[in-house]
């Protein structure tokens, strides 16, 4: 029943539909959510918008936003749930997943690779770049005239997903509803400000330590960085933060695999892998009961911050090039 | 005669014209330049491509830049001059201006906001986010069949100019001409890798050392960084990468104003400003006999680094509230 018709015939008989995305809610989901919102307000619904999960500071200057109920959603009196950009009901969290439980009419519209989404009305497309751009088709399908507060969230969210549009799933169907949007006044500049250029300080610190633990391997194709518990206890940064981290590793010249270790309590490692053009990464990650895609991917391994450092390089050499360089892996100047 | 149908006229009767951008090039001028060349080859002309300065080893993947002339262009037998993304002949360089200078006749393309190019026949286009929009524009006048090679280049000249479709000169245009481009099967993740993701250690070894001077104001609307002449050379860094390590400062979460001392030979300090927001830093640079724009700006002050850092901060700072906290100016921990 993959049919945005069938999607809005079904929105429009609703009168209050609770609309939610996913659990710790990146740009798409909650630019999702929030222009959906608003687009339903324009025909006349009561709408209300919620996420269980806080939403990142980051995120406070999408339109609608103050509106957005945060980790707690009365009973209410809803007839519709719509979920956006989710994929398992489980990753609705805490405060939506009641309502689907409880059997309220669910219309999940979604991006991800999906053969059995968990909504009683359901509309996937894998080839969107992003959540967003459903929504934007579904407006149309509605009959909801466009304005700026609606184009910054649909922006926004397709903007986040696809990495500025540097991503794979950038597509000419992507920029042609960029182009649209930016029809109504985006201040683009001030978004990317906004979204980019506005980095918490313990953020540089945490990269000034981790560069610290910068090494590149003799043939120049594996880099790896590091951080220790205490390090990252010291400077007290958020996991969001620490997880782009890796991107400086990976976006050295003819580095091919980039490789992060971060201690985790209890002598256990999370490793998180990246991959630039050719290494299946999911495979590495695969060999210490990890996975992922094919660029990204990750495990946890136990052991010392020294020993897992030493077991993880050592197969990634492996699939780099055959050759174990082990004994040359070495600290670069 | 800033009529896209007189340049077109004006190209399709030479045969042998030798087309060039600005000194220092960049993604824009070289992807101006490439897609120009190979289009006017399809219709058949005898292209010569050229460039007074080295090419970035960034852009060695441009298709066709290994037939590019650089550095030395014999005299050769020219009838017409095609000069992009360039606003006065002095940027055309040692090898280009002469041909210019002899009365070659001249076309200049540009995006720079310039009331007197200086070619014979002259189209401008300051709203265009790239030189490279415009050669796109030229090419439909001149009835070119688009291919993946001309595609590759124009899609470089726009994303390098708009930062990634993030500065204020990004349009709607810009996007809708981007929808068109990637039809041609462009590789926009291969790309962006290209582009984005191979920075040479020697500019990680420059952030590392660089973000050890991170200070940042006690109202947080203030960054500064340092660069000293031994480190750069212990280091051996390009100036090119040198440039956008401001940006870490600029991009800390409530800065408003970023300022990059780089200390030069001779008791002298090159000062970079950038703002985010609201402050307009051609001022500041103004006071310090330098200039620029509204959030990008520049000077160079003589003094140690010490001195100069001293005195900038305390004009930055009355800029930004009139309050006169220099004592309490603290390094962040």
């Amino acid at each position: 029943m993959n049919d945005l018709n069938v999607v809005a015939e079904t929105i429009k008989k609703c009168q209050r539909p609770l609309i939610g995305g996913h659990v710790m809610p990146d740009g798409d989901s909650l630019g999702s959510v929030l222009a959906l919102g608003l687009g339903l307000r324009l025909l006349g619904k009561q709408v209300t918008m919620a996420s269980s999960d806080p939403v990142p500071e980051l995120y406070s200057f999408l339109p609608g936003i103050q509106e957005m109920l945060v980790g707690e959603v009365n009973p209410g009196d809803y007839d519709l749930l719509i979920v956006v950009d989710c994929s398992v009901p489980e990753r609705l969290g805490a405060a939506l997943l009641p309502f689907y439980e409880k059997g309220l009419t669910t219309v999940v519209l979604d991006h991800h690779v999906n053969d059995q989404p968990f909504g009683h009305v359901n509309y996937v497309r894998s080839t969107a770049a992003a959540t967003g751009e459903i929504i934007m088709d579904l407006l149309d399908v509605l009959g909801v005239t466009f304005n700026t507060d609606l184009a910054v969230n649909l922006y926004t969210a397709i903007v986040t997903d696809t990495g500025s549009f540097r991503y794979e799933n950038t597509t000419s169907e992507t920029h042609r509803r960029v182009a649209r949007l930016l029809e109504y006044n985006i201040p683009v500049a001030r978004l990317s400000n906004l979204i980019y250029s506005e980095q918490p300080l313990s953020q540089i610190q945490l990269l000034k330590e981790v560069l610290a633990t910068l090494e590149v391997s003799e043939s120049g194709q594996l880099a790896t960085i590091c951080l220790s518990r205490q390090t990252q206890l010291s400077i007290g940064a958020h996991d969001e933060h620490i997880e782009g981290m890796i991107n400086y590793a990976r976006n050295i010249k003819n580095v091919e695999v980039a490789i992060f270790f971060r201690e985790l309590e209890g002598q256990r490692v999370k490793v998180s892998f990246r991959s630039k053009y050719f290494i299946d990464v999911n495979l590495l990650a695969k060999k210490f009961g990890g996975g992922g895609h094919v660029r990204a991917s990750g495990c946890t391994v136990e052991g010392t911050l020294m020993e897992v450092k030493a077991m993880v390089v050592k197969e990634a050499e492996k699939l780099l090039g055959g050759v174990l360089n082990c004994g040359r892996y070495y600290h670069h100047p």
